[in-house]
């Protein structure tokens, strides 16, 4: 240990894939401690070169450092690579992707073994990953008192939110986020095919498009202070009916385009569900009560 | 006319629905002459009182400047309304909600009718128009010389955007952006049903999801800048076969949450799809070609 690197608090990783990499890479380069595993040992000599300690076993990794951080490929792996490790005292944050109730259960076999837990949920992807100005960050829910006493070694590869005690909440911002991601992907690949056979050059359209969707994201505010309050119609500025009145000039225009609507039709059909409870006033949210099952 | 608003651009508009009151308003306070038409007069009174000119009738207003706007209900208006007005010698400048199609039809309607013509799509809602902050803007297309002529008074209400001579491109432009705020709508919806039944409070989870959604939109460029190579795997970070094998945790999540996946499955479907071609090495732009019937 170099005298430098002294007081940053020692780290354990396991798993280096390409977000555990990015990682690995961010910590040693705050100068905190790390010692890493990985199942396959090829990748742990980059990290050797920069002053990574590599173990030979999961086992020895854990052992090693009290904050022992998991970054594996699915919650399966967690049970293969720590079977047969000792984990009592052990600060264990797994950040392995993973649902909220695969979080609480590992919370529980955590606790079982004698180790604290937090769950994590990385908001990025690895070229985020020590660039704090990309915009990354990283969920964590669990013990509160564990986060405290980390909070600023976690923080360190792309910043931390501390989402609740509830082991599964990170996993659940995690999935609540790249749902919402996904919707909006979805949103834009069908722009991009409305143009597709036109004479429009879709990098002059990508401009618009990323304004656009920026400009209205802060619509979510609204969404949650209806959500809260239970008042759909509060700071309505196009109520439903109007929004439903319009559907036709998009799927129209789809239909002429040559595009399937597939990736529209489910949202609207929702618009016109709840439109026909006489929800004509209020604003979009009356949907997420029908998705409700 | 005052004397501080003779150098303006006299402005004809019909239609005074939330919009088109909005406009009104914009160039009444930009110093316009302005004379304005609506079928129910009740709503031109507010707009006389801070200096409209009421016209008794369409064919009067149409009459009263060179540069007539429309902002009416639907594309059928446009014929109930002009009906019988002479529009030879006119700037028509249609703001009207139209499909591509119906705008192309429209410009060679009014060609025939001696009209020069540009077609218009809001990218803003009443409350964005005449507050420059609030990011809302107007693309405009058909003839360029006309929107030369008239684009500083065209950008009084809400700036605004050439995107082509093509009279169709601004209603293509307007009907992309609008879908694609829909899938974000809608993946937002999702987000917000997934943690209906916790506790947590919808709005702590907005301004996560707000940045989210802002820090993800630049993707459209990478998406954009792949269609215009041909080349998915360009500058790819996640690719296809990586993001689907993520699918089943978000879809589980729902699941166990109680939420129904029905706004996320037909994307992750087209994902699979192209998948299944062989494609696991790119990003998710090959879903776009599959939208192509």
């Amino acid at each position: 240990m170099t005298p430098n690197t002294v007081e940053k608090t020692p780290v354990t990783l396991l798993g280096l894939g390409a977000m555990g990499t990015a990682l690995a890479r961010a910590w040693l380069a705050a100068g905190h401690p790390l010692t890493v595993w990985n199942r396959t040992p090829a990748r742990t000599t980059p990290l050797a070169a920069k002053g990574a300690r590599v173990a030979d076993t999961a086992a020895e990794a854990v052992a090693a450092n009290t904050l022992v951080v998991l970054c594996l490929l699915d919650d399966s792996s967690v049970d293969e690579v720590l079977a047969g490790t000792d984990l009592a005292g052990r600060d264990l944050v797994n950040l392995t992707t993973s649902t909220p109730a695969q979080a609480r259960a590992r919370a529980e076999w955590a606790r079982e073994r004698g180790a604290r837990y937090l769950d994590g949920g990385i908001m990025a992807v690895p070229p985020m990953i020590g660039v704090p100005e990309a915009g990354g960050y990283v969920f964590h829910s669990g013990s509160r008192e564990l986060f405290e006493r980390h909070r600023e070694t976690l923080g360190v590869p792309a910043g931390t939110t501390y989402v609740g005690e509830d082991p599964g909440f990170a996993a659940l911002h995690d999935v609540a986020l790249l749902s919402a991601m996904y919707g909006m992907f979805a949103g834009a690949a069908h722009a991009f095919a409305l143009i597709r056979e036109e004479d429009i050059d879709p990098t002059a359209l990508a401009p618009l498009l990323a304004d656009w969707l920026v400009a209205m994201a802060p619509a979510v505010h609204r969404t949650a202070d209806q959500l809260r309050s239970g008042d759909y119609t509060k700071g309505v500025v196009s109520n439903l009916a109007m929004q439903v009145a319009g559907t036709p000039t998009l799927l129209s225009t789809a239909e002429h385009q040559g595009v399937s609507p597939e990736l529209l039709t489910p949202y609207f059909e929702l618009m016109r569900r709840r439109l026909a409870q006489g929800s004509g006033e209020e604003d979009l949210t009356g949907v997420i009560d029908l998705l409700a099952h």
